[in-house]
């Protein structure tokens, strides 16, 4: 019997092409002048086609926050210990992080993931899952950060969210993250995926400064050697596994299991972003479902961005990750339904029409 | 005893820059590396500057679409008949519009404003303001499209609305505007306030070919000669009634009434921003209390920001006004205030602080 991840693979298909000439027609028909939405017109558009040539929709909406610890953090890439990263996992809990208020404000649902947190099982709390893979990676400049089979289980556990969530009526899924250390491995996959250079995209991160981020560059340099067998060689899930991280690999199961449910699925910021590049090196179909919520600060997205054909939706400086972008982009996508779904004809509204 | 304009005016007054220091030093203390949440920690500190303070907030929020129509559609400057800003009033009020999709989704109540339709007064509705200060402005191309007196009329009543809803406890005001040809005078009044040349910022509108665009600025170079009084030697006022519409006047007026009542305005595209600038040069002060919400597609206003020295806060190639990038954007003002108001600290939190 073929395991989870072979069956999702297999369930992944484009959506039909076709519907987007109809979705166009329609977003001409309303009382507007054609295509001054711009890009909420471009997105109700994507919806549409997501849905099936139903009536698009995101809500219920529920964003997957995902933490996991780095064994690269030895290296000294991050202003902020370890420790925080279950320091935040707490405080996700208890509702005060960035994710928390722009969830609430966006009527988005939370739920945060705990794929590989260093230390033992946290506390039941209704809004967490406890999938811990290991209690944190190993160090990928010294070798890889999992094995392939750890990686395929937190892959498995981001598809079974999204299958879980589907069955509960879900209609989109965020992405978010918090991991202490994560724009390294993020940067090293980025690297190994798409043939960028560590200079090239390695950024501040959390706020490391110049000389910081010149040794992060070295740090990722060092894992791409390290793992040169799974790099030069290596499948997508063999490349995940080396240089990626627990929350990472969750995150890129999600993007797989939207896709397979047929959901749109919001991409966060750089760390979101690497993982979703693991999935579409799985399955290049998930591109149909994927939308990016915001240019990242961080050094590099832009050229990332680029390589993917993606026009991020939000431009607002920000480089937090954990979902917070994604829950503000979930509003873009709203507002995208709510044109397509309730605005009038021409001929509904007795508007004349345009001199063509 | 003074009038409603200069009294408006005397009661501006900008904001207390030194709680700026104050803001941020409370957003370092959120459990976030500094500065990650980008403009929206921007906007979060200049929503508290306005709200001189005290904890930051946008709701409730109300966007007044402002309709009037405009002589100068004599000239074939629209694709659209006249008759259309009419109809469009009567969509608006039906709910069917852009702006009444998108406010419904952001949250944000809407209040049509008749500030100059063509005919005669629209029967009565909850959502509408009857304040026809003339049946459509006369031709700008070939001479003042109002006088001073129904200009400044046409000010005083955005003031009014202003004050109104500052009386019922509204936190934050959003232009939005309909008429068919306010493009044109929009880029007379940003070549009379800003310096700009017709060519420079004339665009396609609601839907104008090139041959279209350059007939516009052929237009609003008539415009301007036509006016050349006003535009040579006028005071703020008589140029926007020179070359101005009721609702964009009602608008500025919106503008005056929104920064002496302390509350935020946001700013909707390329109309609403000729609006605000007509404001801005009666009283430099509005611009502490001003967000832009999008930056248009209507070509020039990319220009008319960096006069401004403004940063719009969405970037979705939106154009079609009405006050649809305005209810968008107040969702973006509101997610501040969200950070601003409910993350919590690093100490509360007991997250530990970044390495500095």
């Amino acid at each position: 019997m073929p395991d989870t991840l072979s069956r999702t693979l297999a369930a992944i298909a484009p959506v039909d092409g076709t519907l987007r000439k109809k979705a166009m027609a329609h977003l001409d028909n309303l009382t507007k002048p054609r295509g001054s939405l711009g890009r909420l017109e471009e997105t109700a558009a994507r919806l549409y086609c997501i849905a099936d040539g139903q009536a698009p929709g995101v809500d219920p909406a529920r964003i997957f926050t995902c933490a996991g610890d780095h064994g690269v953090t030895a290296e000294g890439v991050s202003p902020f210990p370890q420790a925080v990263t279950r320091q935040m996992v707490a405080n996700f809990l208890a509702g005060g992080a960035g994710v928390n208020a722009l969830a609430r404000t966006a009527g988005v649902g939370l739920t945060v993931v705990d794929a590989g947190c260093a230390g033992g099982e946290f506390a039941p709390h209704p809004s967490l899952v406890s999938a811990k893979v290991m209690p944190g990676t190993a160090n990928l400049a010294e070798g890889p950060a999992m094995s392939a089979a750890q990686c395929q289980q937190a892959v498995e556990t981001g598809i079974r969210l999204a299958n879980a969530a589907a069955a509960e009526g879900a209609r989109c899924l965020g992405m978010g993250e918090m991991g202490i250390g994560n724009t390294t491995p993020s940067t090293a996959l980025f690297c190994a995926y798409l043939g960028f250079t560590p200079l090239e995209i390695a950024g501040p991160g959390a706020g490391l400064n110049p000389a910081g981020v010149r040794k992060k560059a070295e740090v990722v340099r060092k894992a791409l050697w390290a793992n040169d067998a799974a790099v030069s060689g290596g499948d997508a899930l063999e490349i995940l596994a080396a240089l990626g991280g627990c929350e990472i690999a969750v995150l890129a199961g999600l993007v797989l299991g939207a896709a397979a449910n047929r959901l749109p699925v919001v991409v966060d910021g750089f760390i979101s972003t690497a993982a979703y590049v693991a999935a579409w090196k799985m399955h290049q179909d998930v591109a149909d479902y994927a939308f990016f919520s915001h240019a990242s600060a961080e050094h590099g997205h832009v050229m990332i961005m680029e390589a993917l054909g993606a026009r991020p939706l939000l431009h607002l400086d920000m480089r937090l990750g954990e979902g917070t972008g994604a829950a503000m982009a979930i509003f873009i996508l709203r507002c995208a339904a709510a044109i397509f779904n309730d605005m009038a004809t021409f001929e509904k509204a007795g508007v004349s029409g345009q001199a063509s």
